[in-house]
């Protein structure tokens, strides 16, 4: 009487997972420091110190009931109202608090944006190379997910996609900066899509949503244009999560944003809560949401991503991978050295002690993911690896 | 494109919202002081302050790496040992930490658990009086809900709840000490709820479930005999919440005890989190997490609860109201002196301001809830109006 279609799932493994458990093992054999380990994407840098003290203030000042009381199934309005703020503040937007709603983390986020604009059956356009937890999320809403294969850069590729919307799509599923590529859309490439987006609805007759998955948002690097996006299509929800800004993804806090402007914008918010009663999920942590208001304008010390995407990239092309410079977020995505980019993966970690992800988990077979969340050392340390590969692949002479 | 179902959902009005909006508007127009708010279930007494200084220390003391990073998707393993720890200690049970699963408090349990064993379109039955909210529960994992009616005492009516098992009936709901009766199910009833499930598990030739759902199990007055009811099923599903025993309700942060003597044990805690990958809902707070060791055996100071009861009880008895009384948690659930509690409730609120929640959203039309989870000078305050409106009723002299 276990239900069958979670036993199946776990026969799609889940790669990252697994590959974090080659890590894992290779560590206990070789010891922690011999092995190089870019397979997660977990923060490497620590939180803000504002935001430790946040809570200790919090803590130390703030009667309990205060701050551990159930929080209002929307969210509490201060964390609401800072949310709203600091976007407008950030990309000129034009939220209210009325706009916004607190989420376990962009997962959550995006689980209540599926299912608000959606009926079951529908389907669910995004574009590939994407996180393969999306095929989850839409099956879990009752939604059919098409991937729309990449240019050659990674970008979206308006032709292949344009052919993949139904009368059933009722949203596209975005995520810019991207994981695994690092690519982010520009302002030309958002206004494209939007323009598409906007002859699909009047072609269909409905409204088709743009769903923002937006975690790396404030991971952008210097001279990128990284376009708001909610403020170029109006039918936009922004999932965020404060997980990878302030290094807690072990938090689980991020929000809902609906455009002020989106068609039926005050009935998703108001939907929202009956979501979440269906899932189980009733608001994001309350002592976090708390201490919102201090810490919504704050990042952690992200430089180091940068540092390390200028190392890494410029050392890989020199190696003669094939790969696209990262605009933004913490990953990077060369295309692998022989087809199968899992056997790569495989011998890397095997014959090297590399741990990378292939990019079949991401729709891009072919590809495969360098995390490079980690200390700029251990990027330097791992260098002449990337180049051994290399040249055992004949990509570079010796 | 807004999803109908949750629209319509919007129509079966969350009744303790509702009161509660009715207390605040009350408060506005007469002051807090002058409202008697007994709609809500929220703690009244702080959290120890032993939880406060285990927050505290782990913020002063441990890299943020250590408190706010992903973990594993069942759960920090530390956590999972002190759960299963606590539950031996307490109860004399035989938990390893491979039998919890950390979630998103009682809520996050309950979806995982009614999903983990039963397949769509399955049946769960429960006991009226019971939670309103696992109709949506039920509904968002694609069961039907039966409800089966009480005794006179509010006990499990066997008898009636016997009939509405068929060859569906995957699961069974069970909620003791109740929301919102306070009634506690002794060992007897227990034991004999085991043979019915274990009698219709052969019936029907498939294990039956029993998910209990426990966030008041630490509620319970001197001298009532409250078994651990996975001790007298082996088939069971602890679904917890800390939300009251710590006073923590908007943390977030409860687990799933799956009995290691359960059919499918090892199963169900192996796709707990792949049920997490379809509902967005990835892990209990992190910090919460961490800290869990150093709470796992405290609670808030429970004890006005108790006295609460003791007062309202006598009182309410005194006056003339058909009471059973309760022997956990912090309600009450008397019969309303008329027929229709709703109108009853309107009455007190309107009359009185005394703001209680009419039996209906828990499947026992006739009779109200009273959330005594307030000071004590609150409810001796109220007397006067209990007094009031039993003479009103007519159920004991001026």
């Amino acid at each position: 009487m276990i239900r069958k279609a979670y036993i199946d799932m776990l026969q799609e493994k889940d790669v990252i997972f697994e590959q974090l458990e080659v890590a894992r093992a290779l560590a206990r054999r070789f010891g922690e420091e011999q092995v190089f380990n870019f397979c997660i994407g977990s923060p490497s840098v620590p939180s803000p110190r504002a935001m430790t003290n946040a809570l200790i203030d919090a803590l130390e000042t703030q009667p309990p009931s205060v701050l551990h009381s159930y929080s209002p199934s929307l969210g509490l309005p201060q964390a609401r109202a800072a949310v709203a703020e600091s976007l407008n503040t950030r990309y000129g937007s034009h939220y209210a608090a009325e706009n916004i709603f607190m989420t376990v983390a962009a997962a959550g986020a995006i689980a209540h944006a599926l299912r608000a604009v959606t009926e079951p059956g529908d389907e669910v356009l995004t574009f590939a190379p994407c996180f393969g937890e999306y095929q989850a999320y839409t099956a879990g809403a009752g939604l059919t997910l098409r991937v729309a294969p990449p240019t050659d850069t990674l970008q979206i590729d308006f032709d292949a996609c344009e052919e993949l919307f139904t009368p059933k799509t009722a949203a596209v599923l975005i995520n810019s900066p991207n994981n695994p590529s690092g690519v982010v859309c520009s302002t030309a490439v958002i206004d494209r899509l939007a323009e598409l987006l906007m002859r699909k609805s009047r072609e269909f007759g409905h409204t088709i949503y743009l769903i923002s998955d937006e975690p790396y948002r404030e991971i952008v690097f210097r001279g990128v244009d990284a376009p708001f996006i909610a403020n170029h299509y109006p039918h936009t929800l922004v999932c965020y999560s404060y997980s990878k800004a302030l290094s807690i993804p072990g938090e689980r806090i991020g929000y809902l944003a609906v455009n002020p402007e989106c068609d039926g914008a005050e009935m998703i918010l108001e939907i929202c809560p009956q979501i979440s009663r269906t899932l189980g999920q009733n608001g994001a942590p309350s002592l976090f949401q708390f201490i919102l208001p201090r810490v919504s304008m704050e990042t952690a010390d992200l430089a180091v991503y940068e540092r390390n995407r200028d190392i890494l990239y410029r050392a890989l092309r020199e190696y003669g991978y094939a790969c696209v410079e990262p605009g933004g977020t913490f990953y990077l995505f060369p295309r692998a050295p022989e087809p199968d980019a899992k056997a790569f993966c495989a011998r890397a970690a095997q014959e090297h002690r590399l741990v990378l992800v292939p990019g079949d988990s991401f729709y891009c077979p072919g590809y495969f993911r360098v995390a490079y969340c980690v200390p700029t050392e251990r990027v330097e340390l791992a260098l002449p690896i990337f180049r051994t590969l290399a040249q055992e692949y004949g990509l570079c002479g010796a």
